[in-house]
């Protein structure tokens, strides 16, 4: 019998996540019931969204048990069904968690084509990142062409969307990452017009070169002291959509934004949004990134590790930012 | 021949301002020219939004020169014209500044009927105040019936309106005030449904018991704490209209907010908002404002200072929170 390998939420974290917060643990793999189908999982997708989930803070989602299986959307193949909706050998995306087999009902599953893209990429650029990045910009944010569009996390599975949208758009396209490497792939394989590096001296004035007519749309992932400079450069009547604060997750003591003054005398519109609100929009989303894909005009990279027993590592390293390219585990 | 006091920016201030940044002139009364008019100022409005004017820092208006006249509006009354449109003995509201005497071609002067309201009333309820309260909080936040709306300085020009304009929505009102003289009032005379003094111990968790159901709207006027306890109470998809930062204004170094996390995970809108920006609706909310101060469903309260030579220090202990209700100078 196969045996279904998990991994648990074992403690929660205090700061920092550490392997520690995880436990795997073994499951034999249960055959479907009535109304039910079987998956086995292929790709794991790792999301700082998930950091929020650990905490036992008051948030947008349930957070996950202490002992739950973690939360987390995964891409497999139906190997057994008694649902009338779902076959064998079809492939499907759902919130499965961090294991290699899942049981499901069909609720939130969304079948997805190997032949189309790669099954790892509905994980990514043709599923919630890529679709956040739509919403975020093109729904919440609405640049117009001539605009300067900065983006943090640009070389992230969201920020790499956001930017190359923000290019389709006619717009400047500003991201900021860590380190060269990353600032270079923006800059050089995603086309952004410049890319700021957040580790190096002198942050705030590279930005403020970066973006010469000042900063009409903000896409924020990061948060902290990066948030709080380009609120200094911000035009008037620009937008901020709040997205993500990774810089915090983990944070013992969060950080205290000192330029809100910018919100009010740039009449600036902020607006904090989860992609899973706007539901209604995903098939548009997804049409729109599924062409451009096509067209070779949205490129993307993707950081694998292998096996599940490796996902704990790969998370905390996402969360440190050490991966580059949206973060997956491949699990066989 | 009579003469103009004025009040000139003498020196700008360094943290807190003084009497000392500001110089008294005396100033011969000019004749209006052609397509000019005179006024003879009645009363002056000091409103929190001069301080940052005085600032060499960036803000949405020109600042104030060195040496020029501090910039505020005034109702008085036409003493001589050669303007059609303007006749002796009618009552005028406009950008006239902080002086006895000014001319005028029309530009941006309300003409005010002094047979339907208080002559200063055009400087407050009646006003730019009034309409600040308005536009911030039916225009961009629209707040519905049964949700709770949150106002800071709730007891001053904008804030007493705002808490009454949401009871006239059907809403919950918390206002937020300094010290219990004016937490009573606007609980007992304005009506509203709590007031909490941010001045308390405490006053986190009595703000938390005074919006049993979340926050649902938050007028911000004051910023800094006072804020950063409001956004740990905000509900999912609420809204923040940001009007004003007036704890901020004076603050060697400001505040920095920690509970950003807050507008992401409850999704919150955040607008900052300058009045002078939605000129289009200023009949609409005059019109409102007038009617409900008719039938007697808003009321207000006026802090008279007498006199310009004492205009610098009504407006230093405006921004110390010292006034009780909509800050004026009488000025004959």
């Amino acid at each position: 019998m196969p045996i279904n390998r998990q991994i648990l939420l074992a403690a929660r974290p205090k700061g920092w996540v550490t392997e520690e917060n995880f436990k795997l643990v073994e499951q034999p793999v249960l055959a479907p019931g009535a109304g039910q189908f079987g998956v086995r999982n292929l790709w794991l997708s790792l999301d700082p969204y998930m950091r929020g989930r650990m905490d036992d803070a008051k948030s947008y989602a349930p957070q996950v048990e202490v002992g739950g299986l973690m939360v987390g959307a995964t891409v497999g193949e139906v190997i057994a069904s008694q649902h009338p909706g779902f076959n064998v050998g079809e492939f499907v995306s759902g919130a499965f968690g961090w294991q290699e087999y899942a049981l499901s009902d069909g609720t939130g599953v969304r079948k997805v084509d190997p032949s189309r893209a790669p099954l790892s990429y509905y994980l990514g650029v043709l599923g919630m990142p890529g679709v956040t990045a739509w919403v975020g910009l093109l729904d919440i944010a609405r640049p117009q062409a001539g605009e300067t569009v900065v983006v943090s996390a640009a070389s992230g599975a969201v920020g790499s969307v956001v930017g190359q949208l923000a290019k389709i758009a006619g717009c400047r396209a500003v991201g900021i990452a860590g380190g060269k490497a990353k600032c270079d792939y923006v800059v050089d394989e995603l086309g952004f017009d410049a890319c700021v590096d957040y580790k190096t001296a002198k942050f705030h004035d590279r930005l403020r070169a970066a973006v010469p007519k000042g900063i009409d749309v903000c896409f924020e992932n990061v948060g902290g002291k990066v948030f709080d400079s380009a609120l200094r450069l911000m035009n008037p009547f620009s937008r901020i959509t709040l997205c993500g604060l990774v810089s915090q997750y983990n944070a013992a003591a969060p950080y205290g934004v000192k330029n809100m003054r910018s919100l009010l005398v740039n009449r600036i519109r902020l607006q904090g949004f989860i992609v899973s609100d706007r539901l209604e929009v995903w098939p548009r989303a997804l049409d729109d990134l599924g062409r451009w894909l096509g067209e070779r005009r949205l490129k993307y990279r993707e950081a694998v590790a292998q096996g599940l027993e490796n996902a704990p590592r790969a998370f905390i390293g996402m969360l440190r930012g050490e991966n580059f390219g949206k973060q997956l585990v491949q699990l066989r």
